[in-house]
Protein backbone atom coordinates (compact mmCIF):
# COMPACT_ATOMS: atom_id res chain seq x y z
CA UNK A 1 0.00 0.00 0.00
CA UNK A 2 1.84 3.81 -0.61
CA UNK A 3 0.10 5.99 1.52
CA UNK A 4 -1.14 8.39 -0.63
CA UNK A 5 -3.99 6.07 -1.89
CA UNK A 6 -5.58 6.84 2.13
CA UNK A 7 -3.93 10.51 2.10
CA UNK A 8 -6.11 11.53 5.03
CA UNK A 9 -6.37 8.35 7.16
CA UNK A 10 -3.91 9.22 10.27
CA UNK A 11 -0.42 7.68 10.39
CA UNK A 12 -1.46 5.08 13.29
CA UNK A 13 -4.79 4.27 11.57
CA UNK A 14 -3.10 3.45 8.38
CA UNK A 15 -0.05 1.34 10.01
CA UNK A 16 -3.04 -0.61 12.22
CA UNK A 17 -4.98 -0.64 9.25
CA UNK A 18 -2.36 -2.39 6.88
CA UNK A 19 -1.31 -4.82 9.90
CA UNK A 20 -4.98 -5.90 10.36
CA UNK A 21 -5.25 -6.65 6.37
CA UNK A 22 -1.82 -8.53 6.15
CA UNK A 23 -0.46 -5.80 3.85
CA UNK A 24 3.13 -6.50 4.53
CA UNK A 25 4.68 -3.40 3.57
CA UNK A 26 3.74 0.58 2.99
CA UNK A 27 5.27 3.15 0.85
CA UNK A 28 5.43 6.74 3.02
CA UNK A 29 5.18 10.68 2.31
CA UNK A 30 7.73 12.71 3.62
CA UNK A 31 4.93 15.18 4.48
CA UNK A 32 2.89 12.87 6.51
CA UNK A 33 5.43 11.14 8.09
CA UNK A 34 7.28 14.75 8.71
CA UNK A 35 4.03 16.05 10.45
CA UNK A 36 3.60 12.71 12.68
CA UNK A 37 7.55 12.72 13.15
CA UNK A 38 9.86 11.06 12.09
CA UNK A 39 11.14 8.86 14.64
CA UNK A 40 7.67 8.52 15.86
CA UNK A 41 6.66 7.31 12.43
CA UNK A 42 9.79 4.72 12.32
CA UNK A 43 9.43 3.32 16.15
CA UNK A 44 5.53 3.07 14.95
CA UNK A 45 6.00 0.96 11.44
CA UNK A 46 8.88 -1.08 13.63
CA UNK A 47 6.94 -2.45 16.33
CA UNK A 48 4.15 -2.91 14.02
CA UNK A 49 6.09 -5.46 12.11
CA UNK A 50 5.46 -2.95 8.80
CA UNK A 51 8.34 -2.44 6.28
CA UNK A 52 8.31 1.24 4.45
CA UNK A 53 8.61 -0.26 1.14
CA UNK A 54 9.84 3.51 -0.62
CA UNK A 55 9.79 7.07 0.35
CA UNK A 56 8.41 9.79 -1.62
CA UNK A 57 9.50 11.42 -2.49
CA UNK A 58 13.00 13.49 -3.66
CA UNK A 59 13.43 15.42 -6.53
CA UNK A 60 12.37 18.68 -7.59
CA UNK A 61 15.59 19.89 -8.83
CA UNK A 62 14.30 22.85 -10.06
CA UNK A 63 13.86 24.36 -5.71
CA UNK A 64 16.16 26.70 -4.67
CA UNK A 65 17.03 23.97 -1.92
CA UNK A 66 16.68 20.93 -3.95
CA UNK A 67 20.34 19.55 -2.81
CA UNK A 68 19.79 20.31 0.92
CA UNK A 69 16.21 18.86 0.20
CA UNK A 70 17.31 15.97 -1.47
CA UNK A 71 20.18 15.06 1.61
CA UNK A 72 17.52 15.34 3.66
CA UNK A 73 15.53 12.86 2.41
CA UNK A 74 18.26 10.08 2.11
CA UNK A 75 18.84 10.05 5.70
CA UNK A 76 15.07 10.38 5.76
CA UNK A 77 14.91 6.82 4.10
CA UNK A 78 17.72 5.47 6.00
CA UNK A 79 15.97 6.65 9.33
CA UNK A 80 12.56 5.27 8.33
CA UNK A 81 14.30 1.81 6.95
CA UNK A 82 13.01 2.70 3.16
CA UNK A 83 15.49 0.88 0.81
CA UNK A 84 14.08 3.28 -1.88
CA UNK A 85 14.12 7.14 -2.51
CA UNK A 86 11.40 8.18 -5.15
CA UNK A 87 12.52 11.11 -6.98
CA UNK A 88 9.71 13.59 -8.97
CA UNK A 89 12.60 15.54 -10.87
CA UNK A 90 10.58 19.07 -11.71
CA UNK A 91 9.65 20.31 -14.52
CA UNK A 92 11.05 23.65 -16.46
CA UNK A 93 12.62 26.22 -14.56
CA UNK A 94 10.42 29.48 -14.08
CA UNK A 95 10.71 31.08 -17.86
CA UNK A 96 12.31 28.44 -19.31
CA UNK A 97 11.71 26.58 -22.44
CA UNK A 98 14.66 24.23 -22.17
CA UNK A 99 13.15 21.21 -22.16
CA UNK A 100 16.52 19.05 -23.33
CA UNK A 101 18.60 21.65 -20.57
CA UNK A 102 16.19 20.68 -17.39
CA UNK A 103 16.80 17.05 -18.68
CA UNK A 104 20.87 17.73 -18.34
CA UNK A 105 20.34 19.46 -15.06
CA UNK A 106 17.91 16.58 -13.52
CA UNK A 107 20.93 14.04 -14.68
CA UNK A 108 23.62 16.45 -12.95
CA UNK A 109 21.70 17.14 -9.68
CA UNK A 110 21.17 13.12 -9.53
CA UNK A 111 24.26 12.84 -9.49
CA UNK A 112 25.54 15.23 -6.94
CA UNK A 113 23.80 12.47 -4.59
CA UNK A 114 24.97 9.74 -5.85
CA UNK A 115 27.66 9.23 -3.10
CA UNK A 116 25.29 9.81 -0.08
CA UNK A 117 22.66 7.72 -1.40
CA UNK A 118 25.76 5.22 -2.12
CA UNK A 119 27.26 5.54 1.46
CA UNK A 120 23.28 5.32 2.86
CA UNK A 121 22.60 2.46 0.99
CA UNK A 122 19.17 4.20 -0.39
CA UNK A 123 18.60 3.66 -3.98
CA UNK A 124 17.45 6.50 -5.76
CA UNK A 125 14.33 5.93 -7.90
CA UNK A 126 13.92 8.22 -10.83
CA UNK A 127 10.30 8.08 -11.78
CA UNK A 128 9.03 9.13 -15.28
CA UNK A 129 5.59 11.28 -14.78
CA UNK A 130 3.15 11.09 -17.68
CA UNK A 131 3.76 13.94 -20.40
CA UNK A 132 1.00 16.35 -18.77
CA UNK A 133 3.24 16.73 -15.79
CA UNK A 134 6.21 17.30 -18.45
CA UNK A 135 6.18 21.78 -17.93
CA UNK A 136 5.60 21.66 -13.92
CA UNK A 137 6.49 18.46 -12.03
CA UNK A 138 8.56 16.24 -14.03
CA UNK A 139 10.85 16.58 -17.51
CA UNK A 140 11.07 13.05 -17.04
CA UNK A 141 8.46 11.68 -19.05
CA UNK A 142 9.22 8.24 -20.50
CA UNK A 143 10.92 4.81 -18.91
CA UNK A 144 13.34 5.54 -21.63
CA UNK A 145 14.73 9.04 -20.90
CA UNK A 146 14.83 7.94 -17.23
CA UNK A 147 16.78 5.07 -18.02
CA UNK A 148 19.05 7.21 -19.66
CA UNK A 149 20.12 9.13 -16.78
CA UNK A 150 20.50 6.47 -14.43
CA UNK A 151 22.50 4.04 -16.37
CA UNK A 152 25.04 7.15 -15.95
CA UNK A 153 25.50 5.32 -12.30
CA UNK A 154 25.58 2.12 -10.31
CA UNK A 155 22.28 0.05 -10.86
CA UNK A 156 22.16 0.00 -6.39
CA UNK A 157 22.49 3.33 -6.41
CA UNK A 158 20.22 4.75 -9.10
CA UNK A 159 17.13 2.93 -10.59
CA UNK A 160 13.94 3.55 -11.90
CA UNK A 161 10.37 3.67 -10.45
CA UNK A 162 8.05 1.95 -13.19
CA UNK A 163 3.91 3.18 -12.08
CA UNK A 164 1.68 2.50 -14.91
CA UNK A 165 -0.54 5.36 -14.11
CA UNK A 166 2.48 7.29 -15.84
CA UNK A 167 3.79 5.05 -18.30
CA UNK A 168 0.62 3.08 -19.99
CA UNK A 169 0.13 5.07 -22.88
CA UNK A 170 3.98 4.37 -24.41
CA UNK A 171 4.19 2.54 -27.14
CA UNK A 172 7.69 1.38 -26.15
CA UNK A 173 6.98 0.70 -22.72
CA UNK A 174 7.72 -2.85 -23.31
CA UNK A 175 11.09 -2.43 -24.42
CA UNK A 176 11.86 -0.57 -22.14
CA UNK A 177 10.90 -2.83 -18.71
CA UNK A 178 12.97 -5.62 -20.74
CA UNK A 179 15.62 -2.91 -20.56
CA UNK A 180 15.08 -2.29 -17.23
CA UNK A 181 14.79 -5.50 -15.75
CA UNK A 182 17.84 -6.62 -17.40
CA UNK A 183 19.86 -3.67 -15.99
CA UNK A 184 18.53 -4.32 -12.84
CA UNK A 185 16.97 -0.75 -12.83
CA UNK A 186 13.51 -1.34 -11.94
CA UNK A 187 13.57 -0.10 -7.87
CA UNK A 188 9.95 -0.58 -7.02
CA UNK A 189 6.52 -0.60 -8.92
CA UNK A 190 3.47 0.93 -8.71
CA UNK A 191 -0.29 0.92 -9.59
CA UNK A 192 -2.30 3.39 -10.93
CA UNK A 193 -5.54 2.99 -13.50
CA UNK A 194 -6.00 5.66 -15.82
CA UNK A 195 -9.78 7.45 -16.22
CA UNK A 196 -11.04 10.57 -18.16
CA UNK A 197 -12.35 12.63 -17.77
CA UNK A 198 -9.25 13.77 -16.50
CA UNK A 199 -9.64 16.94 -13.81
CA UNK A 200 -8.90 20.60 -13.96
CA UNK A 201 -4.90 20.25 -13.19
CA UNK A 202 -4.79 16.75 -13.73
CA UNK A 203 -3.06 15.71 -10.59
CA UNK A 204 -5.99 14.15 -8.80
CA UNK A 205 -7.29 11.75 -11.74
CA UNK A 206 -5.95 8.04 -10.81
CA UNK A 207 -7.93 5.61 -10.53
CA UNK A 208 -7.92 2.49 -8.33
CA UNK A 209 -6.92 -1.14 -10.50
CA UNK A 210 -9.49 -1.96 -12.30
CA UNK A 211 -11.32 0.90 -12.60
CA UNK A 212 -9.74 2.26 -15.36
CA UNK A 213 -7.92 1.09 -19.15
CA UNK A 214 -4.79 0.28 -18.17
CA UNK A 215 -3.56 -3.50 -18.62
CA UNK A 216 -2.42 -3.42 -15.50
CA UNK A 217 -2.01 -7.49 -15.25
CA UNK A 218 0.57 -7.40 -18.32
CA UNK A 219 2.46 -4.82 -16.35
CA UNK A 220 3.05 -7.23 -13.55
CA UNK A 221 3.69 -10.00 -16.10
CA UNK A 222 6.33 -7.97 -17.33
CA UNK A 223 7.82 -6.60 -14.30
CA UNK A 224 7.82 -9.86 -13.46
CA UNK A 225 9.34 -11.18 -16.70
CA UNK A 226 12.18 -8.29 -16.37
CA UNK A 227 13.12 -9.89 -12.96
CA UNK A 228 11.97 -7.52 -10.54
CA UNK A 229 10.60 -9.09 -7.22
CA UNK A 230 10.12 -6.25 -4.67
CA UNK A 231 7.32 -5.06 -3.59
CA UNK A 232 3.75 -3.85 -5.37
CA UNK A 233 2.16 -0.65 -4.31
CA UNK A 234 -0.93 1.19 -5.15
CA UNK A 235 -0.66 4.49 -5.35
CA UNK A 236 -4.05 6.71 -6.11
CA UNK A 237 -4.47 10.17 -6.30
CA UNK A 238 -8.43 11.35 -6.69
CA UNK A 239 -10.61 13.63 -4.90
CA UNK A 240 -13.21 10.71 -4.64
CA UNK A 241 -10.72 8.28 -2.91
CA UNK A 242 -9.50 10.21 -0.95
CA UNK A 243 -12.80 11.50 0.89
CA UNK A 244 -14.02 8.04 1.54
CA UNK A 245 -12.41 6.06 5.37
CA UNK A 246 -9.28 4.96 5.20
CA UNK A 247 -10.18 1.09 6.23
CA UNK A 248 -13.03 0.94 3.21
CA UNK A 249 -10.41 2.04 0.35
CA UNK A 250 -7.61 -0.67 1.67
CA UNK A 251 -10.25 -3.39 1.74
CA UNK A 252 -11.37 -2.29 -1.97
CA UNK A 253 -7.74 -1.76 -2.51
CA UNK A 254 -6.73 -5.11 -1.86
CA UNK A 255 -10.10 -6.39 -3.52
CA UNK A 256 -9.04 -4.65 -6.85
CA UNK A 257 -5.50 -5.54 -6.50
CA UNK A 258 -5.95 -9.51 -5.55
CA UNK A 259 -8.58 -9.47 -8.92
CA UNK A 260 -6.68 -7.26 -11.27
CA UNK A 261 -2.99 -6.90 -10.78
CA UNK A 262 -2.03 -10.53 -8.93
CA UNK B 1 -4.59 30.03 -39.80
CA UNK B 2 -6.56 27.21 -38.27
CA UNK B 3 -9.85 27.62 -38.63
CA UNK B 4 -10.31 26.20 -34.87
CA UNK B 5 -8.46 29.25 -33.19
CA UNK B 6 -11.33 31.41 -33.94
CA UNK B 7 -13.78 28.88 -33.76
CA UNK B 8 -16.59 30.97 -33.22
CA UNK B 9 -15.80 33.27 -36.15
CA UNK B 10 -18.28 33.11 -38.86
CA UNK B 11 -17.07 31.35 -42.29
CA UNK B 12 -17.30 34.82 -44.40
CA UNK B 13 -15.71 36.74 -41.58
CA UNK B 14 -13.13 33.92 -41.28
CA UNK B 15 -12.56 34.10 -44.68
CA UNK B 16 -12.42 37.75 -45.31
CA UNK B 17 -10.06 38.59 -41.99
CA UNK B 18 -7.39 35.87 -43.46
CA UNK B 19 -7.83 37.77 -46.62
CA UNK B 20 -7.55 41.30 -45.22
CA UNK B 21 -4.50 39.99 -43.14
CA UNK B 22 -2.57 38.83 -45.86
CA UNK B 23 -2.36 35.14 -44.71
CA UNK B 24 -2.21 32.88 -48.00
CA UNK B 25 -4.20 29.50 -46.68
CA UNK B 26 -6.30 28.02 -44.21
CA UNK B 27 -6.84 24.60 -42.20
CA UNK B 28 -11.02 24.42 -42.01
CA UNK B 29 -12.60 21.90 -40.20
CA UNK B 30 -15.46 19.24 -41.13
CA UNK B 31 -18.03 20.83 -38.61
CA UNK B 32 -17.82 23.98 -39.71
CA UNK B 33 -17.84 23.66 -43.18
CA UNK B 34 -20.81 20.98 -42.98
CA UNK B 35 -22.60 24.34 -41.30
CA UNK B 36 -21.81 26.64 -44.32
CA UNK B 37 -22.23 24.05 -46.48
CA UNK B 38 -19.39 22.45 -48.32
CA UNK B 39 -19.73 23.78 -51.96
CA UNK B 40 -20.38 27.07 -50.66
CA UNK B 41 -17.08 26.92 -48.49
CA UNK B 42 -15.15 25.42 -51.75
CA UNK B 43 -16.61 28.25 -54.02
CA UNK B 44 -16.01 30.95 -51.10
CA UNK B 45 -12.52 30.09 -50.33
CA UNK B 46 -11.88 29.49 -53.99
CA UNK B 47 -13.43 33.50 -54.91
CA UNK B 48 -11.39 34.69 -52.12
CA UNK B 49 -7.65 33.37 -53.33
CA UNK B 50 -7.27 31.62 -50.07
CA UNK B 51 -5.76 28.23 -49.77
CA UNK B 52 -7.19 25.34 -48.00
CA UNK B 53 -4.25 23.81 -46.21
CA UNK B 54 -5.70 20.94 -44.62
CA UNK B 55 -9.17 19.23 -43.78
CA UNK B 56 -9.70 18.60 -39.68
CA UNK B 57 -10.64 15.54 -39.66
CA UNK B 58 -11.25 12.22 -40.39
CA UNK B 59 -9.74 9.17 -37.71
CA UNK B 60 -11.82 8.44 -35.18
CA UNK B 61 -11.77 4.49 -36.15
CA UNK B 62 -13.52 3.04 -33.30
CA UNK B 63 -16.85 5.04 -34.37
CA UNK B 64 -19.60 2.41 -36.18
CA UNK B 65 -19.36 4.45 -39.32
CA UNK B 66 -15.34 4.92 -39.39
CA UNK B 67 -15.39 3.54 -43.29
CA UNK B 68 -18.16 5.90 -44.58
CA UNK B 69 -17.36 9.02 -42.84
CA UNK B 70 -13.41 8.53 -43.47
CA UNK B 71 -14.28 7.89 -47.41
CA UNK B 72 -16.57 10.86 -47.48
CA UNK B 73 -13.99 12.84 -45.66
CA UNK B 74 -11.67 11.90 -48.64
CA UNK B 75 -14.38 13.48 -51.07
CA UNK B 76 -14.93 17.15 -48.87
CA UNK B 77 -10.86 17.61 -49.20
CA UNK B 78 -11.38 16.71 -53.02
CA UNK B 79 -14.24 19.64 -52.75
CA UNK B 80 -12.21 21.76 -51.20
CA UNK B 81 -9.13 21.25 -52.53
CA UNK B 82 -7.44 20.50 -49.33
CA UNK B 83 -4.14 18.45 -49.86
CA UNK B 84 -4.48 16.69 -46.40
CA UNK B 85 -6.54 15.14 -44.27
CA UNK B 86 -5.85 15.24 -40.96
CA UNK B 87 -6.68 11.94 -38.73
CA UNK B 88 -7.33 11.73 -35.49
CA UNK B 89 -7.63 8.02 -34.72
CA UNK B 90 -9.70 7.11 -31.77
CA UNK B 91 -8.71 5.82 -28.80
CA UNK B 92 -9.98 2.57 -26.49
CA UNK B 93 -12.98 0.80 -27.99
CA UNK B 94 -15.76 1.56 -25.21
CA UNK B 95 -14.81 -0.98 -22.22
CA UNK B 96 -11.63 -2.46 -24.13
CA UNK B 97 -7.61 -2.15 -22.40
CA UNK B 98 -6.00 -3.77 -24.95
CA UNK B 99 -4.26 -0.52 -26.53
CA UNK B 100 -1.82 -2.89 -29.11
CA UNK B 101 -4.67 -3.74 -30.48
CA UNK B 102 -6.14 -0.35 -30.80
CA UNK B 103 -2.90 0.60 -32.81
CA UNK B 104 -2.95 -2.25 -34.70
CA UNK B 105 -6.96 -1.49 -35.65
CA UNK B 106 -5.99 2.24 -36.88
CA UNK B 107 -3.03 1.17 -38.99
CA UNK B 108 -5.89 -1.33 -40.88
CA UNK B 109 -8.02 0.92 -41.24
CA UNK B 110 -5.92 3.15 -42.58
CA UNK B 111 -4.83 0.76 -45.07
CA UNK B 112 -8.47 0.67 -45.81
CA UNK B 113 -8.52 4.15 -46.67
CA UNK B 114 -5.70 4.60 -48.58
CA UNK B 115 -6.64 3.34 -52.38
CA UNK B 116 -9.43 6.07 -52.11
CA UNK B 117 -6.95 8.82 -51.06
CA UNK B 118 -4.64 7.86 -53.49
CA UNK B 119 -7.29 7.79 -56.19
CA UNK B 120 -8.15 11.28 -54.73
CA UNK B 121 -4.83 12.71 -54.61
CA UNK B 122 -5.40 13.57 -50.90
CA UNK B 123 -2.65 12.48 -48.26
CA UNK B 124 -3.92 11.36 -44.90
CA UNK B 125 -2.00 12.83 -42.10
CA UNK B 126 -1.61 10.66 -38.69
CA UNK B 127 -1.76 13.15 -36.30
CA UNK B 128 0.10 11.59 -33.03
CA UNK B 129 -1.73 13.30 -29.75
CA UNK B 130 -0.48 13.63 -26.58
CA UNK B 131 -0.86 10.82 -23.89
CA UNK B 132 -3.42 12.45 -22.00
CA UNK B 133 -5.69 11.72 -24.58
CA UNK B 134 -4.52 8.51 -25.38
CA UNK B 135 -7.75 6.29 -23.78
CA UNK B 136 -10.76 8.42 -25.41
CA UNK B 137 -9.17 10.11 -28.97
CA UNK B 138 -6.36 9.05 -29.96
CA UNK B 139 -4.34 5.79 -29.11
CA UNK B 140 -1.37 6.64 -31.49
CA UNK B 141 0.73 9.42 -29.36
CA UNK B 142 4.23 9.62 -30.34
CA UNK B 143 5.41 10.65 -33.74
CA UNK B 144 7.66 7.42 -33.78
CA UNK B 145 4.49 5.56 -33.56
CA UNK B 146 2.91 7.70 -36.33
CA UNK B 147 5.17 6.82 -38.31
CA UNK B 148 5.58 3.00 -37.81
CA UNK B 149 1.82 3.02 -39.24
CA UNK B 150 2.40 5.34 -41.85
CA UNK B 151 5.58 3.78 -43.73
CA UNK B 152 3.51 0.93 -44.41
CA UNK B 153 2.12 3.09 -47.43
CA UNK B 154 3.26 5.18 -49.72
CA UNK B 155 4.49 8.20 -48.37
CA UNK B 156 2.29 10.68 -50.83
CA UNK B 157 -0.39 8.57 -49.32
CA UNK B 158 0.08 8.51 -45.53
CA UNK B 159 2.17 11.06 -44.17
CA UNK B 160 1.94 12.34 -40.37
CA UNK B 161 0.63 16.06 -39.34
CA UNK B 162 3.07 17.39 -36.55
CA UNK B 163 1.60 19.27 -33.98
CA UNK B 164 3.66 20.90 -31.79
CA UNK B 165 1.26 21.01 -28.55
CA UNK B 166 1.01 17.01 -28.57
CA UNK B 167 4.55 16.00 -29.00
CA UNK B 168 7.19 19.00 -27.56
CA UNK B 169 7.54 16.92 -24.76
CA UNK B 170 9.12 13.45 -26.71
CA UNK B 171 12.57 13.30 -25.65
CA UNK B 172 12.95 11.16 -28.96
CA UNK B 173 11.08 14.32 -31.23
CA UNK B 174 14.14 15.52 -32.99
CA UNK B 175 15.16 12.41 -34.43
CA UNK B 176 11.80 11.04 -35.29
CA UNK B 177 11.26 14.44 -37.15
CA UNK B 178 14.32 13.69 -38.98
CA UNK B 179 13.23 10.08 -39.30
CA UNK B 180 9.69 11.71 -40.71
CA UNK B 181 11.35 14.48 -43.28
CA UNK B 182 13.53 11.88 -44.76
CA UNK B 183 10.98 9.61 -45.65
CA UNK B 184 9.05 12.48 -47.02
CA UNK B 185 6.15 12.19 -44.72
CA UNK B 186 5.17 15.72 -42.78
CA UNK B 187 1.68 16.29 -44.25
CA UNK B 188 1.70 19.10 -42.59
CA UNK B 189 2.95 21.47 -39.34
CA UNK B 190 0.32 22.98 -36.65
CA UNK B 191 1.66 25.29 -34.25
CA UNK B 192 0.22 25.93 -30.19
CA UNK B 193 1.88 26.19 -26.77
CA UNK B 194 1.62 24.38 -23.67
CA UNK B 195 0.25 26.01 -20.53
CA UNK B 196 -0.44 24.97 -17.28
CA UNK B 197 -2.74 24.70 -15.45
CA UNK B 198 -4.94 21.93 -17.50
CA UNK B 199 -8.65 23.01 -17.76
CA UNK B 200 -11.06 20.23 -16.89
CA UNK B 201 -11.33 17.87 -19.77
CA UNK B 202 -7.73 18.83 -20.95
CA UNK B 203 -9.13 19.58 -24.38
CA UNK B 204 -9.43 23.37 -24.29
CA UNK B 205 -6.02 23.82 -22.64
CA UNK B 206 -3.65 24.99 -25.57
CA UNK B 207 -2.02 28.64 -25.57
CA UNK B 208 -1.18 31.00 -28.54
CA UNK B 209 2.23 30.82 -29.71
CA UNK B 210 4.64 31.91 -27.31
CA UNK B 211 2.54 31.83 -24.09
CA UNK B 212 3.89 29.17 -23.00
CA UNK B 213 7.24 27.02 -22.91
CA UNK B 214 7.26 25.21 -26.28
CA UNK B 215 10.21 26.05 -28.18
CA UNK B 216 8.34 26.79 -31.28
CA UNK B 217 11.01 28.18 -32.96
CA UNK B 218 13.30 24.75 -32.76
CA UNK B 219 10.62 22.92 -33.30
CA UNK B 220 9.86 25.05 -36.90
CA UNK B 221 13.37 24.99 -37.89
CA UNK B 222 13.62 21.28 -37.17
CA UNK B 223 11.16 21.12 -39.61
CA UNK B 224 12.75 22.70 -41.79
CA UNK B 225 15.60 21.14 -41.73
CA UNK B 226 13.71 17.83 -42.27
CA UNK B 227 12.77 19.46 -45.62
CA UNK B 228 8.88 20.50 -45.43
CA UNK B 229 8.22 23.29 -47.47
CA UNK B 230 4.39 23.24 -46.38
CA UNK B 231 2.39 25.59 -44.98
CA UNK B 232 2.56 26.23 -40.52
CA UNK B 233 -0.95 26.72 -39.11
CA UNK B 234 -1.57 27.71 -35.41
CA UNK B 235 -4.24 25.78 -34.15
CA UNK B 236 -5.11 26.73 -30.40
CA UNK B 237 -8.00 25.92 -28.87
CA UNK B 238 -8.70 27.36 -25.70
CA UNK B 239 -12.20 28.67 -24.23
CA UNK B 240 -10.48 32.38 -23.34
CA UNK B 241 -9.08 32.03 -27.07
CA UNK B 242 -12.67 31.38 -28.64
CA UNK B 243 -14.71 33.92 -26.53
CA UNK B 244 -12.63 36.90 -27.82
CA UNK B 245 -13.45 38.80 -31.36
CA UNK B 246 -11.95 36.47 -34.41
CA UNK B 247 -10.27 39.08 -36.16
CA UNK B 248 -8.16 40.47 -32.62
CA UNK B 249 -7.34 36.92 -32.01
CA UNK B 250 -6.67 36.44 -35.43
CA UNK B 251 -4.29 39.84 -35.21
CA UNK B 252 -2.21 38.66 -32.03
CA UNK B 253 -2.24 35.04 -33.79
CA UNK B 254 0.10 36.37 -37.02
CA UNK B 255 2.02 38.95 -34.34
CA UNK B 256 2.82 35.90 -32.04
CA UNK B 257 3.48 34.15 -34.96
CA UNK B 258 6.06 35.91 -36.35
CA UNK B 259 8.24 36.81 -32.88
CA UNK B 260 8.05 32.96 -32.09
CA UNK B 261 8.07 30.57 -35.02
CA UNK B 262 9.21 32.30 -37.91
Amino acid sequence: MNQATTKRWPMEDTVAGCVAAGVPGIGLWRDQVDAYGIERTAALVRSAGLAVTTLCRGGFFTADDWRDDNLRAIDEAITLGAPVLVLVSGGLPEGSRDIDGARRRIGDAIGELVPHARAAGVQLAIEPLHPMFASDRCAVVTLGNALDIAEEHPAEVVGVAVDTYHIWWDDQVWAQLARAGAGGRIACFQVADWITPLPAGVLLGRGLPGVGCVELRRFREAVDAAGYAGPIEVEVFHEDVWSRPGGEVLSETLQRYLEHVV
